[in-house]
């Protein structure tokens, strides 16, 4: 296993203490339990906003704390949810007096136990509500879910939810408009090859040098089939097309189109696969008004990539255009 | 060979063309010869800064186009020097009467066409210098290169050159800013993978399982040598301890450490290298006032990393600082 690494065990911790170093201007880690708070607390008066999973989705969660998204993130070990421990304190660092919205993607071991830790939260006097994203259209239930995945939806709803928690919307409000994120995003994801969860040291499955995963899931669970070595113009098609249908966008309607790398895919590639995407888009008549290319939701050095459509209306692009200013994200700011 | 293309032959064309689809906003692309401009054309009054090379080093250049940063960037093929046919259109657009810096990474092939480009554009009335970057410590003299190799440094150019032509530096200004970047920063990278360019369809060198090279150039060109699969922070210090003796700086001094992914390399493991340069020039008493981390400067889906040291004073934080607004780099606008 080639990785710059020291201890396996000491992947989580180590990585987020260098983020830390990093960004002290932004954000603070927090060890044992391990999270990330706003580096200035929790702003009073505002919704607060807390999400979190598995680790090896840089630069989700962590690179999404700071003005106009989250308030803290925390991530679990390698592909593992993390425990109410750390989302118990989390929270408490979150919460500005007007209550905290959870955003947890679709797996079984993270909305357990997001769940446990808001009761717990509640239980001290912290009002907590959860959005559940599960944006992934790929397969129904799945290795570690039931019902849908969530993915790289999650980044457009800590987004849009955290600009909506910044311009001082209600608890109501801001747990409203990461649900209306929710209903109007679609996923659909692929892999040329697999990744290695430190720990285990192998490849947490295996494809043929002729085979690419159609539905990947971003812990590299199964899809819905294999094909072979096609063109990037036919993947692309593979994935736009059931995102598409399952949102139902049509003719006249507005789009952010966001096309994800897996942490190992050229940047160069990705936009080949915009390209045919917005192509697609357009052929059925809706308009691309936003778009995000890049690394945003990885799993380790996965190399393939994902295609999120959210639906646009005026709310929603405004809020996606408020000011930014995180590690991984920064606009106007 | 697993890649997201289409058409070998039609990477580059068609991975520009998703780019300026998916930032219309910003930038402005031509085909036939290819190049990259600001979408509001040049700026009347101000110098103009271009920048180019192979591509396959995504984001650099065309995502590096924009405010406070360059007008123009001109790909060539996959790791393949752009001609001065692309070159003397892109400086061409970048003109707003001030004269135009071209950006050079030292490599034989860029320099001989930047410098064609530069002679035919005097011809026609356009001022051009030059700054040429050589931030690679790692060796003299390599596969394309007479004297050091460019590379991540580059990025630190554009930008502090980028803010001082978008506040209105005179033309031996801007160069000589750009040239102070150059005499300031010091990069060494090193790859656990090699790469394949697409139209080659096989990787550009070997590595055995076992082996890291350090000092690799951003193309596979080799580097000082192999070692074996060491931790993360001995092969940090392999890179830093160089590049910080080399520059020069020690206690009392000020830097910016730029850890960048060669493009296939986790961002969590990017975090991990950056806690032990942090560290490392911490313990020589060098204070860290600006980092940047992510996969700024690539080589396709190679797996590795480069460290990057630039000396601050007052004047080249304040450009550092300056708002930019390209594809790629972003902030305060």
């Amino acid at each position: 296993m080639k990785k710059l690494i020291n201890d396996p065990q000491k992947v989580v911790d180590e990585s987020v203490e260098g983020f830390g170093l990093a960004h002290a201007d932004l954000v603070a880690v927090h060890t044992d339990p391990i999270f990330i708070s706003r580096a200035g607390g929790a702003v009073q008066g505002k919704v607060g906003l807390v999400s979190g999973g598995g680790s090896g989705h840089e630069p989700l969660h962590g690179g999404y704390v700071g003005r106009g998204m989250l308030d803290a993130a925390v991530p679990g070990a390698v592909f593992t949810s993390p425990t109410p421990d750390a989302i118990i304190p989390a929270t408490q660092a979150a919460d500005g007096g007007a209550g905290v919205v959870h955003i947890v993607k679709n797996y079984t071991g993270d909305v357990l136990n997001f769940e446990t830790a808001g009761e717990m939260c509640a239980a001290e006097g912290i009002e907590v509500r959860t959005v559940l994203v599960n944006d992934d259209v790929a397969v129904e239930d799945s290795l570690y879910t039931a019902g849908r995945r969530g993915v790289a939806g999650t980044v457009l709803v800590e987004k849009i939810a955290g600009a909506a928690a910044e311009r001082g919307d209600s608890l109501d409000a801001v747990e409203a408009v990461g649900n209306r994120v929710v209903a109007n995003v679609r996923s659909m994801g692929l892999a040329l090859t697999p990744c290695t969860v430190p720990h285990a040291g192998k490849p947490s499955f295996e494809l043929a040098e002729d085979e690419i995963e159609i539905g990947i899931g971003i812990h590299g669970e199964p899809g819905r089939h294999r094909v072979g070595l096609e063109p990037a113009d036919a993947l692309t098609e593979h994935l736009l097309t059931p995102v598409v249908e399952d949102l139902g966008i049509g003719s006249g309607e507005k789009a952010l189109l966001f096309v994800n790398g897996m942490g190992g895919t050229p940047l160069s590639e990705l936009y080949i696969v915009y390209r045919r995407a917005a192509q697609l888009l357009a052929d059925r008549g809706v308009t691309v008004e936003r778009s995000l290319v890049g690394n945003y939701i990885t799993s380790l050095e996965m190399q393939g990539c994902s295609v999120t459509v959210l639906r646009l209306d005026d709310e929603l692009t405004e809020l996606w255009d408020a000011p930014v200013h995180t590690p991984a994200l920064r606009w106007g700011a």
